[in-house]
């Protein structure tokens, strides 16, 4: 197993990045496994709100920041001094790309709203993430993750049929909105590597979720109404069998997922070949789609005794042998420790300053061969000295004057 | 509102698209929706798999296959005639980007697989999504999203606490698949534009789930087991209140999202507020984050009573303008009737050669003060003149003869 120690495929790209928690820090998170220089801009005081928030020790970075932080770099900047602000402005000029996902009206309050940080750099790739978006009604309302789901239409289609909505385990309005803007970055960064031309680019959480939601959508036009909540199951609904069942020994994860197509019999025959139950696909009640989807019931019951012999492991191997499709439900403690995931290099190690050795998921797409090498998150501050000199040829006495001064 | 007729952020990027259903097609879309030339490959009988499988009316496109194809081309093209295989070589060497998603082992029996393409276009970002990875114990296994959500740990954390593992209602493995590797092309693409070198990508479903649960592997390092279901609550817990408020009349939706930090007491203080309960605010159940866990039920039941009085629009504007992080759990049929996701753009309507005017989410990042005008799907085969003629130069007698030989 090869992993590549860096893909470097945006070797040069400079990011400034003003952004906290993580829908924002999961988009330039992805931006650094890429390859980008990112370095994050955080308070003196305590940096990102997420870095010691849930650390179960105090001044330790948490493991929900270092989740989002791998691979960038930590410079210290004290936003209410104008000679914190005034850095900030020295150092999006030799920026491709700033980013921020502040409360509403923060950056316009601290003088680095887009208009601002134009007057800088014409041609800078301005990204702002917000719960609500610029004239919406809610423009200026809070917003977290499950507040973003909520209000973009996921919590609506998620839960038991009968039961309340339920929120998805995912931090899609997080992350998901978090991957919409890296995309839009990397588009405007083509064009920027092309042209010189830079970009306002704004997104709002609740706007996010209606890509991931667009299936719900098809059925809204279909059905002329919502899409309900299905459980396990699928709202689009008529696959039989489809779902989970009920697998040794147990335990609450214990299941395997099998789907079968309605296009035509073929699932459903290999599986009553596998249940050794031949006499099923001459069966009146499961002869074509449609029948088997109104005997559904009568299927998900033949089904789940035979899953019921098996773990989900055996389960999910035999069904997947014949030829249909099939998942047991893996629980995060089993795919952390699943040798399968560890050997191909999804989850691998960074090697933290003060945490030491520290394993989490990598990059999951498989560049040339091999994954990204996990790098550390950095500490706060980390990367003060470099940054500056770097960046734009600060002396050391220069920094340590802005050190004395309380903007770094 | 203005909206941004094209973005061409990727002008002069083609694309060779030869996916189906949903994880590849609603990857290629962000590309062809950021200005490339997206040419869809599809097999002359029936074409993409999800073209018609789903439409209400025979041999019209399924609003499935409009809502993860708008804006690209379509070519019909025989993959089991010579002829036709020869085409796709032809083909990608005029490509910057070739992407399939067939089932495994397919695009190696027709000769199409990363090596063959590669001798034909040495510079080319050759892309796979597959269901499991190769080299996993199930890499010949089958899949769709509900396997990729179920085998990549997503169902083990939704669902209520004391019930089973339920699906999300979104799509994640399919579209949140194709994001991830929207963003490793765009990478890809910045450096092929800088040094021509192309680049082999593959991603899996069941890795790509990680991206997106790496909450709850923090939740596994902070407490050494897997993180549970918490139905519409956090399995992070620790903040009360949390979670949905009923509201009026008493729907499957009418709830509010409200949520409240554990930094402090000014989110309970400014709720306490609201209520006219501003004796609750020196109440010692719940002088603090840990006493107000400690009294969540009391907490949600004072909290439910003032929102059961309220419609849940009416619950969110009180809740979220006095400071408090909230949202209206939306259905999906209220988004789309949204007067403030329609003016802004959010949904626009695709001018589609058969199905008329139709109506769907855009693109929801805000690209210089605009969304991307909606562009059509394509109609199966609808773009094999102009894309053989100004690809590769063919003569409409040679376009002929392929079509008299069935090759497209």
């Amino acid at each position: 197993m090869t992993f590549n120690h860096k893909t470097n495929m945006l070797a040069g790209v400079r990011v400034l990045d003003m952004t906290q928690f993580e829908a924002g820090p999961s988009c330039t998170e992805t931006l650094a496994w890429l390859g980008a220089e990112v370095v994050k801009l955080e308070n003196p005081k305590g940096g990102d709100a997420g870095r010691y928030a849930t650390s179960e020790k105090d001044g330790i970075d948490s493991f929900y920041f270092m989740q989002f932080n791998s691979g960038k770099k930590s410079i210290t900047c004290n936003l209410k001094s104008p000679e914190g602000v005034a850095l900030v402005k020295k150092l999006v000029r030799e920026a491709n790309v700033f980013i921020e996902n502040f409360a509403p009206g923060v950056v316009k309050r601290m003088g680095l709203d887009f208009e601002s940080i134009k007057k800088e750099n014409p041609n800078i790739i301005y990204a702002s993430v917000k719960g609500f978006a610029e004239g919406s009604p809610y423009e200026n309302f809070l917003s977290f993750d499950m507040i973003g789901q909520s209000a973009g239409g996921v919590l609506s289609i998620t839960g038991e049929p009968d039961g309340q909505p339920c929120k998805p385990g995912v931090t899609l309005a997080d992350t998901g909105t978090g991957m919409l803007m890296s995309i839009t970055i990397l588009g405007a960064l083509y064009r920027q590597q092309a042209t010189g031309q830079g970009e306002h680019l704004q997104l709002a959480m609740q706007d996010a979720m209606t890509q991931y939601t667009r299936l719900a959508y098809a059925y809204r036009d279909l059905n002329g109404k919502a899409a309900p909540r299905a459980g396990a199951k699928l709202f689009t609904t008529g696959n039989a069998p489809t779902g989970i069942f009920p697998c040794k020994p147990g335990g609450k994860n214990d299941y395997v997922y099998i789907y079968t197509t309605r296009a035509g019999n073929h699932h459903w025959e290999r599986l009553c070949k596998l249940l050794d139950r031949e006499e099923l696909i001459d069966d009146p009640r499961f002869s074509g789609p449609k029948e088997r989807a109104k005997n559904e019931a009568v299927i998900d019951n033949i089904l789940a005794e035979f899953t019921k012999k098996h773990t989900k492991r055996e389960a999910m191997k035999l069904v997947g042998e014949c030829g249909v499709p099939c998942g047991a439900v893996l629980d995060v403690a089993e795919l952390y420790d699943d040798e399968d995931l560890n050997s191909r290099g999804i989850f691998q190690n960074m090697d933290h300053p003060e945490r030491g050795s520290y394993k989490m998921p990598t990059w999951p797409v498989k560049v040339d061969g091999g994954h990204l090498s996990l790098p550390a998150s950095p500490l706060l501050g980390e990367h003060v000295d470099s940054v500056l000199s770097e960046w734009i040829g600060m002396s050391p006495e220069e920094i340590e004057k802005l050190r004395k001064d309380g903007a770094v």
